[in-house]
């Protein structure tokens, strides 16, 4: 007898999981209820399509109702809700546009209901001149508005992914934007000396940030809006994008006995199965485990949509597919830019008290002496034993390739041992012989090993001249143009025949511009008998640690 | 009492053991010699300078003898072969240019020789206008041939990296190039079917390739000079770049004891010590472990040649760094591809009667609605137990990215199932949802699951239309822009409906464009009864493997 299988949510997550269950198994009834109009779109495009990168709209629908029914032999019903659930019965209450209220009966039932953008009662949120953005009509609703005549600023709410990409693309069709953010930086996923390269780039191509902001209130005036905050400051514009975070979207599972979690994701097991029988859930709706910390989260991404959607379909079919946890690696482009963070952050690690250590390098993305290489700003989180928890970059070129390498080992449970010794593809156009990631591996090597004591930018803050001594050693000319203050200078080069200058009885923290000429000088003065720590990630990471918004 | 350390070769694995030596050990005495002028020069930027890509030569000299000496406190030689190794009384004999010949002492000797191009008796090849590339002097040579006025061709003689990359560079420059290659394709890295997109980007960008054709004899006449052919054809020009391989530079180590393999190259454990006390080696002479099979080889690159000084550094150093091993991973730009690989081929993996299996991808770069998508040609080796053995991959973007993500795992000793459960960076501009690697994860797991039977281009030889369907599921326009000769067509879509129209005793191949399509009508049919396997790869691996260089 043939399966019949329901698939509430015709995205990602429920699109892959119908694909894969008619390729496994021919015979089965497989019915995709959709509320809105379209299925399978891209949803990660909608910004790009904004912001007119993406020109060809129809681009959007990779898949039709009607090509996918032809491709795959589904039932595709769209405009219709799927609004009850009675796990008991084994039935679903569909609300259709055409064919009005009904039930449908399955065997096993797959949930992908997804994620819908946060709307707080905030005074003034429900002007016609605040956007959302999760759909294509939601697109089409804020492409119209930006295009009409006269429509000249935007203001964006949240410096999240969504939020960052839409003040990218507004601003690359010409808008003036501003971006709102209540926490002190952009970005969460990124630690705040990281997000702070991230900063810099929106400002840089005239973006207006105010962070640590939240919004009090919005207010239609004189055509347009404004966005008034809680510390009193206004922002005016003729449109609000609001993109302060998502909420799972499943407010029609309530009485269904299905089992949520405390923000309202769908709890499920390894195998994406709820605890009623024959449901399955999948895609930003469901709460995961982190792959890293082992805590339960909820971490929407296509990616792990997509591939929970596979695992579903295949224990449906009888197959052990698991999912084995989210590691949340992602990546944002923005202008020039592009970020990219995989595993935990500091934050997450200090909030569940778990113990870590951090290094910074700033290697170029290809061998320095051929054009176009671009420096890489690449952090590395581990623990004491070498394992690798976190990464997070920043950088022009090759940004994807080293977050995607850690990523990968990080998925491998390797440690910092296994990046230094990975042998990656080098050319001078591609990469150096010390490959970025190789360089990071190292330099946790060493910290691991007691070779070099590095200092974070963190602890520079309580820097007592009394019993420390702050070192510039990169050559005179870049002291010159800038350094950090109250720091001594002397020439990596000159430090053999000059340390007799340094009190042996003060602790030196050593920097040079990225961090490996400091780490040169501190093995000099470490085996000379000082007590040296080398400032990882040099005056780089600490000018942008520093970095802070002009407004 | 410090250590005396002697270092022979002040390129790569030398220079990379003198820096960490120091790093290590602020009172060693170390002694580094080098042959020539120059010393850790970037010698894979060299076809780069010729080309006119990298037009600063300065830029080249990544260190000088004074710099180095500055930042590491190292005794440099230069000028200074060392002639002879005396391994009982620890000497060794130096010819200095500017101090004639002497001994030096040690308690410790990194020998870091390298491999010099080979240069076969073949009539005429002492030529004034047959180059060979290894060092800095041997580049002004070439580049100052090619700019003198009246020069307005090449010839290259091999096709393996230096060999492209000349093609590439001189070509860049505008000169008339033709490639000669004995074997019939040309990157012994790749299979023949994949080499076949390089042979093609060469050729469409002007390169004129004689593929499976040797060099008799070279003749100098009218100013230029003649290859004279194996097969009686000749191609001329003004002047021949000899890139026809390398071997290890250890002619001066014949008495000395060292053990040598049975090409010359020096033997060491995985410390990198030879079986002398207190002697090292390093870099392109050393012959190693190939990663993946195990077996003795000699892979010279300069990722595992730094790799390997830093491990004979540590090891002297008492430091318990071991080396395990050459995968062999390795890029190539030509013109806008790029080809990367690593692991074994099947070529390799035949040879040495380990079984394997291959699938073929060609996804996109990234997502394909956001501009400038490309696709990727990848293939990906791996045996039953599912265990990566070894991955190619041609584009025009991304293809550094895969193949280093490949090789991270390939070094984890992962599989296909790891592959396929990668959580990458996923952002329109940069990737898919599924990237490329879950793609070939995916397929690879579907193959050894018995889900998918592939058939590999090979078995297309054999084909017999009274037993077997060749069975082309692409569109009708598709279609009719080309096929795989004597295919009857069904597009995937009406293949449910028609597939009464196949005889169900024959077998039958199924194709598409790139092998989606051809798995999902290989599952429809499969579980319709059909015995049917997808052809790996579609018609665009059909389409280069059938690829034939027109000279």
């Amino acid at each position: 007898m043939a399966k019949k299988v329901l698939i509430v949510g015709g995205v990602a997550g429920g699109a892959s999981a119908a694909a894969r269950l008619r390729r496994l198994d021919e015979n089965a009834e497989i019915v995709m209820f959709e509320r809105g109009p379209h299925i399978s779109y891209a949803n990660c495009g909608l910004p790009y399509y904004i912001g007119e990168t993406i020109q060809d709209r129809s681009k959007l629908l990779v898949q039709t109702p009607e090509s996918m029914k032809a491709r795959f032999n589904l039932d595709i019903r769209i405009h219709s809700e799927v609004t009850r659930i009675d796990a008991d019965a084994k039935t679903v209450t569909v609300n259709s546009k055409e064919k009005g209220v009904y039930k449908e009966s399955y065997d096993y039932l797959i949930l992908s209901p997804g994620a819908k953008p946060l709307k707080p009662p905030i005074p003034g949120i429900d002007s016609r001149l605040v956007y959302t953005l999760r759909t294509i009509p939601d697109m089409d609703r804020i492409k119209s508005h930006a295009d009409q005549a006269g429509i000249r600023s935007a203001i964006v709410v949240g410096g999240g992914y969504i939020g960052v990409e839409m003040a990218d693309n507004l601003r690359h069709r010409g808008l003036e934007v501003t971006l709102v953010e209540a926490a002190p930086h952009i970005l969460a996923p990124f630690d705040s000396e990281m997000a702070a390269f991230a900063e810099k780039e929106l400002e840089d191509n005239g973006v207006r940030l105010l962070l640590g902001d939240g919004v009090h209130s919005f207010v239609e005036k004189e055509g347009g809006i404004a966005v008034m905050l809680q510390s009193g400051k206004e922002a005016c514009g003729d449109m609000v994008i609001l993109a302060i975070g998502v909420a799972p979207d499943t407010g029609f599972l309530k009485d269904s006995g299905i089992r949520l979690g405390p923000r309202g994701h769908i709890l499920v097991n390894e195998s994406m199965q709820t605890d009623c029988d024959g449901v399955y859930a999948v895609g930003d709706a469901v709460e995961i485990v982190d792959y890293v910390t082992r805590q339960p989260s909820a971490i929407p991404l296509a990616g792990p949509a997509n591939k929970q959607g596979r695992v579903a379909a295949d224990h449906i079919c009888g197959l052990p597919s698991t999912y084995k946890g989210t590691q949340g690696t992602a990546i944002i482009k923005l202008f020039d830019l592009a970020g990219a963070s995989t595993g935990s952050n500091e934050r997450t690690l200090s909030r569940l008290g778990i113990p870590y250590r951090t290094v910074y390098v700033h290697p170029s993305s290809h061998a320095a002496y051929y054009p176009g290489a671009k420096p890489i700003a690449l952090k590395l989180i581990f623990n004491d034993e070498g394992k690798i928890l976190g990464a997070q970059a920043f950088g022009a070129e090759g940004v994807d390739k080293r977050i995607d390498v850690i990523a990968a080992v990080l998925r491998m449970n390797g440690t910092v041992d296994d990046l230094a010794e990975l042998e990656l593809a080098y050319a001078p156009p591609f990469s150096s012989a010390k490959d970025p990631v190789n360089m990071a591996g190292y330099l946790a090597q060493n910290v691991l090993s007691g070779r070099s004591d590095v200092a974070t930018l963190q602890e520079l803050g309580s820097f007592d001249p009394e019993r420390q001594i702050l070192l510039d050693v990169r050559t005179k000319a870049e002291f010159d143009q800038g350094h950090i203050e109250g720091a001594r200078h002397i020439p990596v080069d000159e430090l053999r025949a000059r340390c007799g200058e340094l009190e042996q009885g003060k602790e030196i923290y050593a920097y040079c511009a990225v961090g490996m000429r400091g780490y040169i000088a501190s093995r000099i003065l470490q085996q000379k008998g000082f007590a040296v720590k080398n400032v990882t990630g040099g005056y780089r990471s600490y000018s942008m640690a520093r970095y802070a918004p002009r407004n």
